[in-house]
């Protein structure tokens, strides 16, 4: 397996929302700089295989479906779901050998999650939780961003809102943000960063959610697992009915997912989703805060593809951290972890590496 | 000379129509990796120089024809048909090294072709054999395709028509060319392809061009010539009527003329043109058979170029061959065998590499 | 401070126009290498900072000015003039390193010229005099290119006028110049190509110019300054009256002033400016002469972009120097002198080096 400096390969990583994957077209997705070609079986099963037909590497994405198989648009060589080559027209003895490599594919809350790893180590269990996408006491849609950028610079950007006060100065920026300390937690594959802003004047856009006057204690909730998803809790509530200790019945709440998956080195796809636990049957509510949304994201768009243009150009400078960084601190730390993780040769965790450490 | 991997240099390649070299406009291409500037003496003899002037590297293509001679846009330095510098305005004894490189030209039957490598060794004898672009016993016409894709995988293509029942489903393809097995010959710089298959029923191009009812014997034979030339001979005559030993009068023919110009590595120019022997005078059969092989050719445009991205992506991996590739693996051989014969340094041919052999 | 072989940083370089550089938007350039944000406090000094953050990199041209500080886009990071971070959201103490690159910056004559070599050296007396383009006894204007080509194209370009006639024939071209020798005389940082055309009937521009019939003598002085200044002092004046001798009472003059700004390696910004010591109240004149001169110029980049590409293709080959080069030839090598100046290591210059001397 290839060894990156950018991305851990062992790792469940979206490569589309189900709705793009279907049982006509075969879409074409890079993750970790590995060709995807998605596509369903009749039964509705998601399939991911190598993106290159195993004779003369032409994108299988190009070819048609036929009931449970994919055909190459080249030479007709016929795949199934698990990668193997089924029949090659005019060859009537086919090589076990002709095969492309399969993915494992998860599917759950909208998104089809793809393994590029070791497939021995593809744990379902390890899909980041996103159920907030079809819980019925949420309501809300998102939408895709292709960006220019290393995925970790998106992730900088989530970990810190301090930015919303200078990149989105126009809808949700609030002085209020760099004002308040954040605190943050961590542990091996998460990080938090919690910040509460007590008693302060709503901004534009809560009060409009919150549809109540008065004063609110506003927070921003921001967890990160590793190697890049992130979840967004962030809302208000009345002054001082509580919901710093946990009651937040007063308030209205916001969940923001991101996961952030790495295509190639510089370029990354950013799916994210608004969902709201208030006026769910509200449909124009949804459309209204998906727009404002993408809007908020191009403004973002403009400045991390800028950043990375900059960062290209400048390749002996390197990026500062102030502690307004901690939570990114964290996490690019754990996003590192992982990586040199899987730059440990596999041989080197028999029993010589244990002897060694026995040694000592 | 530099030597390159993917083409060899001591060879006739097409580098332009002859009605594309004129005496007023220069034609600048590029001919395995030599940038070429092409125009015609006042006698109509065609020229090919190095496209960039002595002096201070401007293409010559920009500049502009003076009698016999070529003026370069610059500072006017002009140079003759052989390459020399015959003036610069303002110099009163021209270096006898003022020159620019001159390649060798041969041109007949429609194409001008040029030899990039050692002129000594540009034999006219050696250009591919393409009369019926102009023979009156038949009637067509073609075109050229710039591609980017490397040269070879345009070969492959040809070499092996089975792609036509995917690549080209809804016009030429029929189940009919994977079922029937093909025979390959070859010597060290030709490969033979040849398909024959007995008493079908003949596609509805076939039969448009018969004009006649009844099964057809149908025939593809693809005969390569190291190393870019593909003449495909296809046809189909009445079944039963002796085609097949040489009895073509109950049939119609057509000739595929091809051949494929390394532009640089990754891209190429291909020369097409489609021939037949039948309704010789029927000009709007020539324009509607030009207009859908020219279809037929983007449908290859899209096939090849992908599979050169792709190619170009999965560098850790190669084309694989199957049976049906019988033909591509021997043309990719011989080519080979001239690039490898290229990279022999001239000098070991001399003295001491005969003693060598007479040593062992 | 990176070496490069292509241009000498120790030196003053046109980075824009006054008028470009303002109060409201921060201008973004990029001078040998540098990318630079251009701004104006508000006593309207000129500002030039390294265009990237401190902290992520963004340019700094994407933020937005505060009276006379600069607050970066992202995370509103504020910066002086002089490149130190004054204020960052959030963070209480600033450590001293937070600070970006100011670039020594001089303004005059409507050119804002930045230093991005060693700050020690920049000595405002090195700039070159372009007075002309606010003298009051001059009149006229110009503009910028940006060119996708090495600087010294373009001076080479300006050294050797005997171009006009090849590439301009349409318009300032005229065989007399390609008749009549230059003399070329240099020092260290200067070089001064002469050229007299004696009792010679006027080309179509300097008739119009000079409104009086009869033979002209014609001069053509171009002044070159390292690395990259060249201000040409063309015109006529009648025939027989002196002007050779100085006394150019019966003619008219023009000063064509050209500073032309590596950008990167490969790429520039040609500033040009027209001015004429005659008609100076007729501003449909200096319209007209822009007009006529951006056509010129505009010819002159097909030529010098296609060269460029040339040479990225030939890398093998090299421009050849004829006798029009000789003020060519010098420039370079006083460019290359600089560059060499700036490739000896600083603590060679001290005591030891002096010592090595002093043996031999």
């Amino acid at each position: 397996m290839q060894f990156s400096k950018s991305f851990p390969l062992n790792s469940w990583y979206a490569a589309a929302w189900t709705h793009e994957v279907g049982r006509r077209d075969i879409l074409a997705r890079t993750v970790c700089g590995r060709k995807i070609a998605l596509w369903r079986k009749t039964d509705g099963t998601a399939v991911a295989l190598e993106d290159a037909c195993w004779h003369r590497l032409l994108p299988l994405s190009m070819g048609r479906l036929e009931e449970d198989q994919l055909v190459c648009r080249y030479h007709g060589l016929v795949f199934d779901a698990t990668g193997r080559c089924t029949h090659i027209p005019s060859v009537a003895r086919i090589s076990p050998s002709a095969c492309v490599r399969a993915f494992p594919v998860v599917e759950n809350h909208r998104y089809v999650w793809v393994w590029p790893g070791d497939p021995a180590r593809a744990d379902p269990e390890l899909v980041p939780d996103m159920h907030w996408n079809d819980d019925p006491d949420w309501a809300g849609d998102g939408n895709t961003l292709f960006l220019a950028c290393d995925y970790r610079l998106v992730i900088d950007n989530l970990m810190d809102l301090t930015h919303e006060t200078f990149v989105h100065a126009s809808s949700i920026g609030h002085r209020a943000i760099v004002e308040a300390q954040p605190t943050t937690t961590h542990d091996d594959r998460t990080v938090t960063v919690t910040r509460w802003m007590m008693d302060i004047d709503a901004p534009p856009f809560w009060r409009a959610q919150l549809g109540r006057p008065g004063n609110v204690d506003r927070w921003q909730i921001i967890r990160f697992e590793a190697p890049c998803t992130i979840v967004l809790d962030v809302g208000v509530a009345l002054a001082g009915t509580g919901a710093v200790d946990g009651d937040r019945s007063q308030g209205v709440n916001n969940r923001v997912l991101n996961t952030i998956t790495p295509a190639t080195e510089g370029t990354c796809m950013y799916f994210w989703s608004l969902l709201r636990n208030y006026r769910l049957h509200d449909q124009s509510l949804t459309t209204q805060l998906r727009n404002a949304n993408a809007r908020i994201f191009e403004e973002d768009r403009v400045v991390v593809e800028a950043q990375q243009r900059s960062i290209d150009t400048l390749l002996d400078q390197s990026l500062r951290n102030l502690n307004i960084d901690a939570g990114s601190v964290f996490a690019r730390r754990s996003i590192e972890h992982l990586i040199e993780q899987e730059s440990v040769p596999a041989q080197k965790s028999g029993p010589e590496r244990g002897a060694a450490r026995a040694e000592r």
